[in-house]
């Protein structure tokens, strides 16, 4: 996996973040990922096909980290894991691939989105299974850290 | 959605389970799902994509599920979700698609299949974010109770 495909993403999650939330977010280097330690509390999960590869990504969040973000975007104070907080992280899962995608495709990849699916739990993981390197891209904003990782096949 | 859709995952989920398995599998009422039932500490998430539509499907396990199913396929002991049970649970979802897709086929349906990702944690739960109605599928076998889990746009 090439720089081709990973900043795509990763400008896209600056751009919604700081847009849409109004939040500054520092991105930390990309690291291939072997260890497991981007466990959050609410994520959101894509897939993605192209012709040739087809791949995932995940956004994660720890729980405080969801709420900042649902009070910076929506104004509303949440201290639990609700619908309000799922749907946020779906269409920020959206808008991040939706914005990875038009990068790509003037890059000459075109990209399919599945529809996200997002996972809530204490402390959960996501593992990908695509047949390539995961890299895991951790991000800084005021209220904590967020990872994003994504993998394709080959 | 429609029996057309549905069917070929209930029977792809049985004929995959007891095939390859040897697991006795009852699939119970499909329903929609309107509440939150379907926790899980492991379960397989894949998203789809059609010409005109697109969704997902998640496969939801208790984690004695899982581990008696790596028992029966592999003839491995296991008493935490580890890389083999996530690998594992990993291809189910990769075959359950695949056959289902194989069906869907037939049916003039033409499934494009991301990679899966599979997701760990205890009582975490699956929230699609399709559109459409979602269609939960309960599944008894002798270690308990998992669900299926499908959602497609419009």
């Amino acid at each position: 996996m090439n720089a081709d495909i990973i900043n795509p993403f990763l400008s896209s999650v600056v751009n919604v973040l700081s847009t849409m939330a109004m939040l500054k977010v520092s991105p930390e280097k990309p690291s291939i990922k072997n260890d497991n330690i981007s466990k959050g509390d609410v994520s959101g999960v894509i897939g993605m096909t192209t012709k040739t590869i087809n791949g995932s990504m995940a956004i994660t969040f720890p729980a405080n980290v969801a709420f900042d973000i649902v009070n910076k975007m929506l104004g509303e104070t949440v201290n639990e894991v609700n619908d309000t907080v799922t749907d946020l992280v779906g269409e920020l899962t959206n808008m991040i691939v939706g914005g990875a995608k038009a990068q790509l495709e003037e890059k000459g990849y075109d990209i399919g989105m599945a529809t996200p699916v997002v996972v809530t739990g204490v402390n959960h993981e996501i593992v990908h299974k695509a047949q390539g390197q995961k890299i895991l891209m951790p991000f800084n904003c005021d209220a904590g850290k967020f990872y994003v990782e994504v993998c394709f096949d080959g």
